[in-house]
């Protein structure tokens, strides 16, 4: 199983950005060093290990699927969430029950691809795509099949005529799931409107008559709660008709609170739920149980919120900045779009400029020591269309401004060259 | 996959403990209640989370194979251990960058078995074994052979008769890796001596000739450090010659600390090691980093072995309040050994006494609130021999002594009626 696991891009770019201290990371996603909690969380600490009784229950093992209160608590607010947007439901979706806490939401990601999905299935990806999840699904021997993204999202005619395509291949019985990464996407930035996420789910249901089984849609919701302003977020899936059974809504304390105590969770429909916990109590029988304490007082505090509020400035700011030294020293043949939250700006290069790692550009940037993430590396392997090499992504997440500004100076003088 | 994947035991058991506040659980594996470091882990957090720039780090994400320092810790620590015993020799197999940081040793007994195993593979596992390896196990489709424990621990003979077998079968290309508890094994509190340790890696040795690959030895040392009194324990099996490139070393620094904060680690042969860090790259990217700052400031401050000792005095103390008691309430027809360490004391009624989940014996036990866990849990799924069903596994960790007194007498009343 696992010798068909190729390296991860992702832990040689970590790797990268940790050993090499000189190098001006863009690559990873990495959260702002400056306002880690770092006080708060030592606070938070002092006061769960203060008492005897809570401190002993945080040291104890908790359950598999998570801390009940965590649980309940994680789940009320996604249902907020979701009631505050446009054409929100609540509903049997966001039962406690169907919470679980996971380390980090990639665990969750993990988990459910495992119990979804054997060796030759098939998911349905966006193009591009978060690069880790590539990563599961080659671990896993899985195939991918990719489905266009719009400055809208997903492009629930595009799903269409891929699954179309599928059918006539007769391989719709080996399709599972489709995977798309909603809020501010890694790595486009792109926001997924309800209606599209709608006609998805439409879509799915429609294919899986045919398919013989369910085909599972997996909203990755990380960066739900990191934008950077204050407009009104669509409602995640889970309020659409039917998603109760079909939607698996994955998101993360860590990234919105301090990525060294990764939380993450899901609500998942009760059948995978259940393999879900039974796989996770073979990987490690349940979430460390400090860390879910720490994010429970956090949470109940009002800490989290608070933190948030202040990290979502941080990221605005740094993204502005971000943005401005492209406008100054990236070449006008360079394109890009302004994110409204996440960590990610996807720049373009024109279609004839590779960025992969043995690219010129990728080789000279490292040479002055900046590091991105290269585009193609987003991209599954799909073989019904090629895979587009000329594209970055940039983090402002974990560079310091300054860093940043030279980054994004020296990476427009490689490009400047190069185009 | 993950359909394939059965409910574990080990959750129901866990729930039954902690939704069920009147039962006295003897089955679950819980670290004893009143010694958890509530007051050490505390300094140790307020230690490392004073610091800003420590508490950044702690709260950033880190390396997937874990924290430089920890790991360099960890291995050090190992080889000291061996260091201290006969036969021991240091070398390779103790190089930090062998070292894997997990969340807990199950999560490296997991990634190892998914690194080396293919569906269908065997596992060769004692018999009887830690039954959350089982669960591992069957979730990834695995078969399994189980080798006779004696006192001295794996019986090599019967790991050649097996294996011999096997090849007669046309299988040897199967067979993958040898699972073994080597210290207070779970659930016997057998310990391995050395020789059979070197007998067993002779006996792998010598059949994957004709199986055409490698058959690791996978040594669980997970209760290595719970030893009740003070006598030497034989090295692990990484002294023996050739171990660098076949044995992988699995423990952990949370049974012997705080089960809330989940760090356990390994020790692997180079390959297994970098296909074990790109699977956990895929799960997780890495153990929370804040746990591994707790355990590493632990460990060098010097609160680990100190906590260790107190620990070590609390169970040996635990254990013979359940053995006085086990002399006293269970009836003569019932035998235990006298565990050195661990957590369990593993009773065996008479043969035709059936101690299984729908047994008299456990329905008994259940109505007046005692759970223990039954001794056919712990055995494989062999075809080749039938499945001992008249044994149980006690634990000591959890349970209050008081507690435990009337749990046994509740048992032994049972018993007393059932035999």
């Amino acid at each position: 199983m696992g010798l068909r696991t190729a390296p991860p891009p992702i832990a040689w770019l970590m790797r990268q950005a940790l050993e090499r201290p000189r190098v001006i990371s863009l690559a990873v996603g990495f959260t702002d060093e400056a306002t880690l909690p770092v006080n708060e969380t030592r606070a938070l600490l002092e006061g769960i290990l203060r008492s005897t009784r809570r401190g002993r229950a945080a040291l104890q093992y908790g359950t598999t699927a998570g801390d009940a209160a965590l649980r309940a608590c994680a789940a009320a607010r996604v249902r907020v969430q979701d009631a505050g947007a446009p054409g929100a439901r609540g509903g049997a979706a966001y039962l406690p029950e169907r919470l679980l806490i996971t380390n980090g939401s990639q665990q969750l990601l993990y988990l459910v691809t495992e119990a979804l999905c054997d060796p030759g299935d098939i998911v349905l990806v966006e193009d591009p795509t978060y690069f880790v999840y590539l990563g599961i699904v080659q671990s896993h021997g899985l195939r991918c099949r990719a489905v266009r993204l719009t400055p809208e999202g997903l492009d629930g005619e595009d799903l269409k005529r891929v699954l179309t395509r599928l059918g006539r291949e007769g391989e719709l019985g080996r399709v599972k799931l489709l995977y798309m990464v909603s809020y501010h996407q890694n790595p486009t930035a792109i926001t997924t409107s309800l209606e599209r996420k709608r006609a998805a789910l439409d879509v799915l249901r429609h294919f899986e008559r045919r398919a013989g089984h369910p085909i599972y849609m997996v909203e990755d919701a990380a960066y739900r709660e990191l934008q950077a302003g204050d407009a009104a977020l669509p409602a995640s899936a889970l309020v659409l008709a039917g998603a109760a059974e079909r939607v698996v809504y994955a998101s993360t304390f860590s990234k919105p609170f301090a990525t060294g105590a990764r939380v993450g969770y899901g609500l998942l429909p009760r059948a995978v739920h259940q393999v879900a916990v039974r796989l996770k109590a073979n990987h490690d029988f349940g979430t460390a149980n400090l860390l879910q304490q720490l994010l429970l007082e956090a949470l109940r505090s009002g800490v989290y919120d608070r933190h948030l509020a202040v990290l979502r400035k941080r990221y605005a700011c740094k993204a502005a900045v971000m943005l401005d030294a492209l406008r100054e020293h990236f070449p006008p043949a360079v394109g890009w779009d302004e994110p409204r939250g996440g960590l990610y700006v996807w720049a373009r290069l024109p279609p004839r400029h590779k960025t992969g790692l043995r690219s010129r550009v990728f080789r000279e940037a490292m040479a002055r020591d900046v590091l991105y993430v290269p585009g193609a590396m987003c991209y599954a392997d799909d073989p019904t269309r090629r895979k587009p090499a000329h594209e970055m992504r940039l983090s402002f997440g974990g560079a310091r401004t300054g860093e940043m500004r030279v980054g994004i100076e020296r990476l427009g003088a490689v490009l400047a060259e190069v185009c």
